[in-house]
């Protein structure tokens, strides 16, 4: 049997105020076993890039990166964000390793080729190395991934954090037992989006059918599930969305598993 | 006999130019055998201040560092000086991972009491973690560690990069044969500042004593050697004072030895 993994994923919301991070902190360091912590940190990176005078372009929800804003994330995502969450662990007794995609190589990407839009300096996952990654986690090492990573040409590229943590979980099941957990404002995903305690406990592809169909599930959650589902079918164990504050008690949330319930 | 290692401390300016980064991550990939890169990053913090309206203030060439500073440098030197030289070095095939001395707990430090000056946060150096970073270098990993501590209660702190380099070749001594090279405009020592072919190739403490006498290491270069043999008292082999361009061939430069010659 393998080991249990556990990868987080938390948005910048979360990390970026001194109160929910260390709550965050807490909560994170209460997981047993090993464990990896994937972050955000898109609202601060605005914040930076409009102090520093330069706007910020999103388009789809994506950022605009041409090379003041690389910049500006690779300082904020890399630097302020991680070594904040990373000294914060290592104060709670938790052995952490900030990393970007570039450090040991872990993630490979490729430029977004320009097609309607030109993202400008904006990376596609390519590779994981899950052998370098499985090692140090094995080594009780905790890394703690900001959402940049390589082109292995010397260039960094910006890179989706939810992206980064499903590529990371596929990247490690051939290593450990994984349980991918997103963090969310809500609960878990909610049979009615204004009752907190309407959380779907379970959500398998039969479930997730009759939820899309009925319209319980939809916009900016179905991308979400879809890419929860090639998760499993990359053998990552199941597929957890929560709150932060549910990460000591992870039965708490959404499961979205493989199997017939 | 233990393996060699190679420690190298790169100022700020050469990290900071695109030119002399991208030669200096030549010269350093040619090093052969196990190595480690200490980097600085001052003038890039100083400029990234004042783009963002914060003045720098520095007192016996130190910063004070007040909560918007340590913003500043945890960005500038975690993340933007970092961060770019981990991708350049990943390019020229080294396997280089980027640290603050809060990663994985490698270097904690305490911060400088006050005295006359208030630094802020200030951390000098209380205990390096050989054995992690031994373990780290020995996988074929290699460090590279920007000038940030912490204090080991959520804390990072602005610490001066020659001694951290200073302080982890100390650490690491027991581990390996450590040579500890500074680069520097100067290709070396010079008998005659005005003249750099005059470099003294060697300098043991009894012609450290000779050329402090006879007036030709004044200034700045005595606390640098005072500090080179601090490190030969604690296990360094021994430290080299040369321009970053001679990292191919290290011959080249002042070594400072313990020995009577």
């Amino acid at each position: 049997m393998k080991d249990r993994l556990t990868i987080v994923k938390v948005g910048g919301k979360i990390v970026e105020e001194p109160e929910t991070l260390s709550a965050l902190l807490r909560d994170f360091s209460a997981i047993a076993g090993f464990k990896l912590l994937v972050h955000g940190g898109g609202r601060s990176a605005t914040r930076m890039a409009a102090d520093l005078g330069i706007a910020t372009r999103m388009v789809d929800g994506r950022r605009i990166t041409d090379d003041a804003m690389l910049r500006v994330v690779t300082m904020v995502y890399g630097g302020l964000v991680n070594k904040g969450i990373v000294a914060g662990l290592q104060a709670e007794g938790v052995d952490a390793l900030g990393m970007t995609g570039a450090d040991m190589g872990i993630i490979l990407s490729e430029k977004r080729p320009v097609k309607t839009v030109d993202y400008g300096w904006v990376g596609d996952v390519k590779r994981v190395n899950g052998e370098a990654l499985a090692a140090l986690v094995r080594s009780g090492v905790v890394p703690v991934i900001a959402p940049l990573t390589h082109d292995g040409n010397g260039h960094l590229l910006n890179t989706n954090a939810d992206t980064m943590a499903g590529e990371t979980a596929k990247g490690l099941a051939a290593y450990f037992d994984v349980h991918l957990v997103f963090c969310f404002e809500k609960p878990g995903v909610l049979r009615d989006e204004n009752d907190d305690a309407s959380v779907v406990p379970v959500i398998t592809r039969r479930v997730y059918a009759e939820l899309r169909e009925s319209g319980v599930v939809t916009g900016g959650m179905l991308p979400k599930l879809d890419n929860a589902f090639d998760s499993l079918d990359s053998g990552v164990s199941e597929v957890i969305i929560t709150k932060a504050s549910s990460l000591g008690n992870l039965a708490e949330g959404t499961h979205v598993i493989n199997g017939e319930k």
